[in-house]
């Protein structure tokens, strides 16, 4: 695993975990963590199991004794990485976005593709797709049970930016993050909307904006690279201001292939909205919707229902019969969202073991990034509508 | 309309809506209105559009152009009053509870079953019955959509009285009020309970309390039989403590005729509870469940449907199909707790033009009066089961 | 009145109950109502409680005893009506949308003003302000409880349209109707995002679509200017498609004066979605929350609270505190839709009275159809942004 | 650990990543498995992670190289190891309840107690206590956040014995069991409602009931020492009917040291309810709710705040502010069921390392379990109020 952050604690627990409930083909050992700061990566690498550490990734693509490369460092990192383990015939687990620029994302899956010529399988971490609840919204979409999809309204929200002093980290510097809500939290949502409905974004009209235009740096300068299992928003500021350069609301309609339309916002700054991911899908003979809030729920509206009793049906989604579940707990007991990360993993293994190409591929990362391309080219031509592709 | 406090705007006002928004067979008239106090029934008479006024409700019952009459008083007159305008010939509706003893209830249910034979009939004022979403949980549960019942949680949370300075009204004295909680609150749920299951309460254990047991007498004493539009609870008291001598709250345990089994409660102290009166009846096949503060809203669960998709589904009840709807706005346009007295009064309408008994009837409430009085026994008892006949 | 259809009935009931809970400085009389079928005129006159009927609408214009006048007619119909009244010195209520068309608009806001120079009010019917919990909302964003505000999400969801069979009546057509979604919901949505937020739209960049663009033409054509209190979506449609000449989706993102982002979606192809009016404010000390489907709810977010705290607050907007509460129900008695209009003809007559703007005047009618048109305009140019002068 | 049912799972799982998380002062090692079943006992301990295996008990009692003994057998089997284990100087973790009967536990207790003076120490799995949301409650409560504590409702409502056709597992069989819902779920309830207010139970008046009294014998007998990580209701039943020995529900009564009164119930026939443990605690200033099904939250009313402004805050229990919470995930992030047990791990690590008695403690325990047997005794004598002590 390369990097060591938040994301290095999710992955990495979900490495351990994985196995332990599910019956994986394959065995998984968590061999070697590489990161840029030799004690912090020591340390990352007790707390979380890892075997060995090194401070240069390139070693770790070198050895002939890892056969998956997991990236989870800012995305501005991902695609040297990510070719260069293709290159070398590694697996590759990456985290979402894919990249920081469609240039970057398209070479990621330009590579994915030679390299699964030679059976190296790439995978992108949207990990909201391995909920049950989004699970088997796309699987109940997929079985026609809300009938031909019309409208999509997604969103994710967060408030960790409300607070104008909250310093400007990584994150919030464009060459470092890329972007922000847009990369950040957007990505989710297309990528999301994309796998339930099953159809790809293909024109957009979006809009982005900084509210907060001008941060405190940081007391102490941050390494954009590794440490910290939170945000990145914690810890003080200075008294220094400079600009942010991202955006912290993003906001787009879009255009499915089978014309579907949808709307999206990303925001950081929806006071007291924690990690709603939302997510809505309206067909003609019902309808989904799912809050990251309450990820245990599923809502599904029948409208082919008797008609004095139609309405949304709450469905906790921890039934055997739902997906995923049957390797947990007994019926009514909640997971959590570190369960998607298992899933994650347990998928990845199953493709890997059977040959096949794990979802989503870097193709499909390379689709949410041209998305947010689009989006951005349409922010900055007065929102006017712009073609994915 | 005899009184005219909180329940006398709510009678009234529903005398006034009812014809406009059904199609009544008979055309009700505001022509009388009784009160003790001249100046405040005048006052009363104008703002809620009664013709004249008296101040000795036996005028009324006397005078041979009244067909009806309607006892909106506190519960210690209910009996004399509607006994008298039974024998009198009148259609009676009197406020829930039907008396303040079984004994009085038991009596006024004699005076309606005499009465009922000269073609003048007697309604109990249980209004909750007639909202549209409880009216469709007595459908759902009597067509059978959730098979057998077992089990029903019902309960009526308040929380007027949870700061220990709110002064001591007519209603929380037994002389007046008969009993607190139990009378006041659990008298809807049982009503409520019996109605949506079609059965009747036969044995409980129960237990009353008073938390707070002594409280300051109001700074100005108000008139027990009028007044006001709220609970009696507003305005300050004085630095004088006397005793509560009513529960504040009321819990047990029952069982109905057919073995199903049910827990109540009642309370005044439910910090934060406005006007909560939730039921819940479990079924072989599924459930209903509901709840006053959101009462445009059933909800439903069918054990039946696809084990992937079960969950409480949250029926807006506004539709056409439901129960009173059709007379109403289009879908979607929530009712107020008002409407059910106006479905109260488009029903005893119905029943008095097609000469059929209207419900509930005395002998109804006389029904929830002996449950009352045998938990009030039963409490007594160290909580025994105690049999409600 | 002229008109007598939905809006007919809810005018009518909450003119006759307003003098009944509200002390109002002068008293209501439904004296005229004017449609252009004598029989369903003189009909509705009956159920409704007017007095007279007329089936040219002039006739109540020109007559001496006629004070106010009140429009509940189809939109294309509102300027004419409109500005006659006001030029015969009548007071005008007038249903939204103010008019079909900008210019109308205009030519309606420059005769109330001239109108308000000889003492004549002109009032639009934006009822959705006057909910206990919208008041609420814009009184607590009024007092700096949620800080400076900085973004808008406003929705307004119905599914009424999501059957395509549903037959195309005269809401759905562009000569009648306007527009589809957008004036008929959006408007509302963008009255109550300005009026809670105190801020008005200067910016759009919008999306209108047509998602079901053939609908069966009604076995039975109905007239456009009256009948039934539905949403004329009920019967059968014939076997003739035709085309809908208006939008069932209206998608826009829009700019306030104070640099507040706003999203915004109407749509009546939300399947399960009855009559979700919803808006949600973020600013920099907290967030307010509103759901027609709730409608005695408001939630709030109060940044400020102890960090362990925090959280939306479901405030049941019930309480004596609240705005218009005191003068109905004790705490915890819901309201319902209509109980908005009721306080709409209390501001107005308090007015009146008063010799004071009601508002929203013509004026803000106005500016909300001048969003509606930039909105539209926007559509027809790719989405590019628009300012609304 | 002795057993590796579904709680085996559980308890592995936490102590697997309660060092991952947490900075505990002693490393847990997952030395020995116990089991009957040979066969079986190696695959859980291959699937969990254990690295010995034995099939009698009382082998790891007598090891010196084990230092904790963690019981998670069904509760007939409770008392005898876990005293044999804690005479050994092994320090003892028993999942609840405590045991079968209050003897079982008092001797327990008892032993508990003398180990104490050697320094082993026991508790008690009660691990909803553990839950961030829960232990806030408890936190809210100490702090005076809601006042003078006043009344409490509990009820622990599953469904899983809805179906009669459930075939009758070890669960439903007094002679393993114990009792049914009483000892499974109302135990819960108990503990639960003791922890958060601070106050335990000191009489009762109870109710049990078997709805379902008869129910298919299992197609092929299972062991109720071990097997499948789910609550024994799977697999079909066969055609012969043997009566439950257990209860189905359980109700009652109950008054806590400081005159709080209490409602509980506990049903496994709660249709639709898949884990519904809800708590409500009602004080002189506040409320707070809880429902494990919704554990990221914790419902709070604060009586104080501004008149207008009240209402239940839905906290999000995800904050570094909350118990446990800086150990995981941002702010937003929910955890799951299993949390609880991981929660539980640490505590008792760091209890052990500090020499400080753990809680939930045997004595506990034994309080809960004598709150279960005066409920059966009150349900023995027609539910008359019984002392618990």
């Amino acid at each position: 695993m390369v990097g060591h952050g938040f994301m290095g604690a999710a992955h990495s627990q979900a490495w351990r975990v994985a196995p332990r409930f599910f019956d994986l083909p394959l065995r998984p050992e968590l061999a070697l963590l590489a990161g840029r700061d030799r004690g912090r990566t020591e340390d990352a690498a007790r707390q979380w199991g890892w075997a060995e550490t090194v401070t240069d990734w390139r070693e770790a693509v070198a050895r002939d004794d890892i056969d998956l490369v997991d990236i989870v460092t800012p995305g501005n990192s991902h695609a040297e990485i990510a070719i260069a383990a293709l290159e070398a015939g590694k697996h590759v687990l990456c985290e979402k976005p894919l990249a920081n620029t469609v240039e970057e994302a398209r070479a990621m899956a330009d590579a994915a593709g030679r390299a699964a010529a030679r059976g190296a399988k790439a995978m992108v971490g949207f990990t909201y797709r391995r909920l049950p609840a989004t699970s088997h919204a796309r699987n109940l979409v997929a079985s026609g049970a809300i009938g031909t999809v019309r409208q999509v309204r997604a969103r994710y929200l967060q408030d960790w930016l409300v607070d104008a002093d909250a310093p400007l980290t990584w994150r919030l510097q464009q060459e470092h993050a890329g972007s922000g809500a847009l990369g950040d939290l957007a990505a989710h949502a297309i990528d999301l909307a994309q796998f339930i409905t099953g159809q790809d974004l293909t024109e957009v009209s979006g809009t982005l904006d900084t509210l907060v235009p001008n941060r405190p740096l940081p007391a102490e300068a941050t390494d954009g690279a590794g440490g910290g299992a939170g945000l990145g928003a914690a810890g003080g500021g200075s008294e220094v201001l400079a600009p942010v350069t991202v955006d912290d609301v993003a906001l787009f309609t879009g255009r499915f292939a089978d014309g579907v339309l949808g709307s999206f916002e990303a925001s950081r700054m929806a006071t007291g909205r924690k990690n709603a991911l939302q997510l809505e899908v309206s067909g003609s003979l019902g309808a989904v919707r799912f809050d990251l809030e309450d990820l245990n729920f599923l809502e599904y509206y029948d409208a082919a229902a008797l008609p004095d009793r139609q309405g949304f049906t709450r469905i906790m989604v921890t039934e055997p019969e739902h997906p995923y579940l049957s390797a947990w707990w007994p019926a009514g007991h909640s997971l959590g969202y570190e369960h998607g990360f298992v899933h994650q993993m347990k998928d990845l293994v199953d493709a890997i073991a059977a040959g096949t190409q794990p979802t989503p591929s870097f193709a499909d990362g390379l689709q949410v990034q041209e998305v947010l391309g689009a989006v951005a080219r349409s922010a900055g031509k007065a929102s006017i509508w712009t073609p994915v592709h």
